[in-house]
């Protein structure tokens, strides 16, 4: 999925109208294939680096009430999109939700938001529109961004220019919605760091990890925002900088570090858009639990249930990682990235990111 | 509490160790007392109009091993605190829990977090220093502030100016861990308008409702973080505006208008600093509910249980409040505040927040 314009995003949409059309015109009853979602229609993309959707797929059909209420569902949902574009106006998927309920139709109102939700997924996959370029933002904004950068984000205010040390506070440049409304005008960054936790971004901040390494600091907050995962994924492409992801060393995290790097089940079909496939883990590896000797605490039932849902996960069947998880089914431990902090306030800026990003060849 | 400086908050810190010396000296087990913090031992401080601890207090006494115990953990968090002031350093309530692991008396290192922040807790109430000017930051900044607002933040890097709309992108300014760096320049605000969810914030914010009624729009994030409250307590009382507070109309988002607010019950000791005991709450009230005729969920057990412990509440025992959540209770309905959405996507702008904020004579 590339960037379109927002009058080819709507030309798109009424191309998947009329598609009904042709439908009925040749006597064939209305119908829409996507891809199936699941783990095991996944595959590896050689040429982006990425995976997925494979072949398999299923057919929305008119043949049935509850097909033909749902193809009723996505037409009106299309209409409002077209207009959205139109009107250059925005919203979110809950607001989609609340805002079926003004359709004059109601077999055509949501139930629930799930339901929503999954029909604009559908709506991207069949499109290969983003929802983003149909002006359906997330709920909640990316993180923030803190280092060598100057960009210029276009807002509805006009353009603003804004260098991520000098422009901002010690919070950062707050990443919006949309991060494609961001041009990279100058930086001198060395590679981009993003790390999970707010606690170790800002010990990086304060202790001017960012300033002495030239490193971009991008927050993750937990698993990251597809605001987030866009903007890391254009700062490797445009920018040509490695990216590295720090965060706590447990199976949780090591899904974070999958989502950043090859894309989530939920939205292989964005993986092109959103992932970073060359991204790589800093730690905290199970072998760092063990090498600097870190305060642990053991790990649940569902920690190792989770370890064992990834040596089977497809992202997950490389040697780094299933030595790595592994290790760590056979220490029964995890660390958090804080726990660093046992070996003093300067422990990760001086010793323990300078040796791993040495080590992986980043600095 | 009031600020103070580093000598000053470092000071304190001797003079509660000195305590303990005079105690030895004078024959007496060394003890600390603290207010007892639970619901039955909060009470309405008519000066300030906001809810402070009561007169019930605790003793901490080395009479025991484990009270020896809990003084030696005290005393090592102390010095920790008063070198962290000395040396310019912060740190989080999470990386003093792990660097306890590197003190040399194993006997005062921490067994769980929770312990190190209850004791840092009491420190703040026994001191009366507030953790920030011990340089504990909370794991996580505060939220973002969007509107006619011209600010400086003194950063580690110099002082910045920023004007919460011509100098951010759509994001907005992201408040930092301690909001007491920023000083207020100059502003064309009218009022402060507290939104607790994301996606509402950046409704409000795309459809220019700052810029049309010169609001600044904070936005909460949920159960907003001691940052925000204290930002929001500040354009209170220093910018001389009145806060409005828009949330979901559930027991849990009174309960986010009640922090900010009233204070909470955990940091009573706080709440002068952190409370602003005139906000008003705009919605969404279980009378809109009734009057806007809007999209609704059942109320679950745990609602319903939420609502009534409310009722039972100091802090919502106004005639207000024992109202609307009687109302609610009667009508077993909540809404969220995107619920405004199925009136169409300008509704809260156009109509819903203009009338209530009239009402309300706020604009």
């Amino acid at each position: 999925m590339s960037d379109i314009t927002d009058a080819k995003a709507r030309e798109r949409l009424i191309d998947m109208a009329a598609e009904f059309y042709d439908q009925f015109a040749d006597g064939d009853i209305p119908h829409m294939d996507v891809p199936t979602r699941s783990k095991s229609n996944i595959v590896f993309d050689e040429d982006a680096g990425v995976w997925v959707y494979g072949d398999r797929t299923s057919t929305r059909s008119a043949n049935s009430v509850r097909g033909a209420r749902k193809l009723l569902k996505a037409v009106y949902t299309m209409e409002f999109l077209a207009q959205q574009l139109e009107e250059n106006r925005s919203s979110t998927l809950r607001e989609l939700y609340y805002l079926s309920e003004s359709w004059d139709e109601e077999e055509a109102q949501f139930n629930t938001q799930s339901e929503s939700n999954k029909l604009v997924e559908d709506l991207e996959i069949v499109s290969g529109v983003k929802r983003e370029d149909f002006h359906m933002r997330p709920e909640e904004s990316g993180a923030k961004v803190m280092g060598p950068l100057l960009l210029r984000e276009q807002t509805r205010r006009g353009d603003r220019d804004i260098h991520c040390q000098e422009d901002v506070g010690q919070g950062g440049y707050q990443i919006p919605n949309d991060p494609d409304t961001i041009e990279f005008l100058d930086n001198d960054a060395e590679f981009v760091l993003c790390v999970e936790t707010g606690g170790m971004r800002d010990r990086l901040v304060e202790n001017g990890f960012d300033d002495e390494y030239d490193a971009l600091v991008v927050h993750l907050g937990g698993q990251p925002a597809r605001a987030t995962r866009r903007l890391t994924k254009r700062l490797r492409d445009e920018l040509d900088l490695p990216v590295v992801v720090f965060t706590d060393g447990d199976p949780w995290s090591y899904r974070i570090f999958g989502s950043v790097a090859y894309g989530s089940i939920k939205s292989a079909h964005l993986s092109e858009y959103l992932a970073t496939p060359d991204a790589q883990f800093v730690g905290i590896r199970p072998e760092d639990i063990v090498e600097y000797d870190l305060p642990t605490d053991p790990l649940s039932d569902s920690d190792v249930n989770a370890l064992e849902s990834e040596l089977e996960d497809p992202r997950f069947q490389t040697e780094y990682w299933t030595e790595q998880i592994e290790l760590q089914l056979d220490i029964a431990k995890k660390a958090e990235q804080q726990a660093l902090a046992s070996r003093g306030l300067d422990f990760v800026t001086d010793t323990y990111l300078p040796e791993r990003l040495d080590a992986m060849g980043v600095i």
